[in-house]
């Protein structure tokens, strides 16, 4: 069938809307219609060459989907055509990484997508970005890349679980494991720090941080939970010292969602002596080394990652069903709803640090 | 009083076997007649400069002590003459590090401990080191560094729970906290490396990989209970990689017992991705820095410091009990027992890589 996307045909190009064609989906297969996708940060990374992993050319980028399954292809039981779905990393189940029950990663992460990619566009096959590609109105994602959820949830907001949402909530609530009555410092208020900042909200933190050089972000972080906002360049003298002195000591909380090695140095300064936990959320470039001093270490801080919020899909729905409590706001972080025809100007506004999260609206 | 002890009147230079005097314990502190205290890497470092934390000249070494409380200052409640003990970091119990139940860290620790000092020489004032200093046969220590323990235990075992015995197994037992099942590597088998490998057989690690560049060193490991042993000497290519394979993919837990900046690297490596977890127990310079990969972390691997093995005093009863039941072997890593007559040969000893444990002895 034919579909309308937003195709990449080189790295650091604008991308083309065009008319691509969608091969029906095969074993294990799904085709799902796209009704909204957000505009992530790490689109743009693999666009622009900073990323070369789950990253090819002729491209379909976008991985955060949200829509409805059409068609499903032989040996798919957990699917049926009308289903709400989005997209999420895979979780196969099986292999040795998801068998252990230990982590949200799987084998089927580390394939070569190209093989997977169900897209063509002027002959050429596409390469489906994070093995995805949302930046269309129809594709063909595997069973295990897909997550069932409620029907009565809007798709602008479900998107946002696709990744960024899910990603920083579960990197507060998953990975760190915010406790209640605790200090948190966050780095960085983009779409994802934002939803850390929430997370540490609903884990019961008492003190909550936010830091970013852009004073617009103030207000949102409020909203989100945040008790107090740093901007960095208003900060006389010492950034750590001064973190360290409002934080009574260093957080014990710390997460860095930039991707930058300087501020994940930051990060981890500003946590408290005996048991302060930093963690990087923000994806640096594969070259990138952060410089720990060992001496911190064995004062007892610690360093962690969180790959994709420590969330497997399975976990993605009571999440889903706390943003329809009220519990959680998804809605007032999505600053922006545009047609694909607009996709560039969207990433646009991002460069330019504008908005939070824009989404892309299929009718 | 008059004590027999080593003293060290300059950096670099060899301790000189002299009479001391010992004040009388002030209110909350005890007077102790030393009976057995371990040699430790960390007064090494004191001694040749190469920490200036917790050390001064002219300086009085030792922190492995275990001995016979002789007398108790004003207001002391826990200790009387007679009692067993052993040294230990501070645990006041009520400062903003203690009261959290969180640390074994303590501000007690970072006050200046020539104010503590109750021993002088030729007119001055030592400085105990870690504001202990064991290496006499007499010396005076406040009670919230003293653990009281059973009167049937060697001295000579227990003085190794004061710091090595204690630091490795609790790394592995408290700070990674093992599991059942799990691999295991550890690099560097001093006498604290073996004795996580020790912690490691003890929580039921089913693989236990030691990595020592000295062979004299596999027959020991073996007997803590160490699977596999590994010369990186004699490893063709790449260690990681050789590491890597034998492990499966990386070991669940890795542990760097060195303070080398270079092999906590290769430590975090080692470490399986999705929740593979390196502990630093070594004890690098303070200007060291380690280069981490945040790539590594955001898959799933974390970094961790265990200082002094995660242990406050009052778990230390119990794993004292583990040694007379037989679960825990210290006896085989005292490999020397000397008159404080003879510690600078003892020194000389380590420098040399020879044997694992040397404890200077008082009758």
């Amino acid at each position: 069938m034919e579909s309308k996307a937003a195709v990449a045909l080189a790295k650091n190009e604008r991308m083309i809307i065009e008319t691509i064609n969608v091969a029906p989906p095969q074993e294990g297969e799904v085709l799902v219609e796209i009704k909204a996708t957000g505009l992530c940060h790490s689109d743009l990374h693999g666009m622009d060459g900073s990323w070369d992993f789950s990253t090819g050319f002729p491209g379909l980028f976008g991985h955060e989907g949200a829509g409805i399954v059409r068609e499903i292809g032989p040996g798919v039981s957990s699917f049926k055509p009308g289903d709400h779905v989005l997209t999420f990393i895979p979780h196969c189940g099986h292999c040795p990484l998801c068998s252990t029950g230990k982590t949200n990663l799987c084998y089927a992460s580390f394939v070569d997508f190209l093989e997977t990619s169900r897209v063509d566009f002027d002959g050429q096959k596409l390469y489906p970005f994070l093995g995805l590609g949302t930046f269309t109105n129809f594709n063909v994602f595997r069973e295990m890349s897909l997550v069932k959820v409620r029907d009565d949830a809007p798709f602008d907001e479900l998107c946002y679980f696709s990744c960024g949402a899910t990603t920083g909530m579960g990197a507060a609530l998953h990975t760190a494991k915010v406790e209640a009555g605790s200090t948190v410092i966050v780095f960085g208020l983009g779409g994802v720090g934002l939803n850390v900042v929430q997370g540490a909200r609903l884990a019961g933190a008492t003190q909550i941080i936010a830091v970013d050089t852009n004073p617009a972000k103030e207000a949102i972080a409020r909203k989100m939970g945040a008790t107090e906002f740093v901007n960095p360049k208003t900060v006389e003298g010492d950034l750590a010292g001064h973190l360290n002195e409002i934080s009574g000591g260093g957080a014990d909380f710390t997460f860095e969602v930039v991707g930058n090695t300087q501020l994940m140095q930051l990060a981890f300064e500003c946590t408290k002596i005996g048991w302060g936990k930093c963690t990087i959320v923000g994806i640096a470039p594969d070259e990138a080394r952060l410089e720990v001093p060992p001496t911190m270490l064995v004062q007892g801080k610690s360093l962690i990652g969180s790959p994709m919020g420590g969330v497997t899909g399975s976990q993605i729905p009571a999440m889903v069903d706390l943003m329809m409590d009220g519990k959680i706001d998804v809605a007032s972080l999505i600053t922006d709803r545009l047609p694909i025809d607009q996709i560039n100007e969207g990433y646009d506004k991002m460069k330019r640090g504008e908005g939070i999260r824009s989404v892309v609206m299929f009718d």
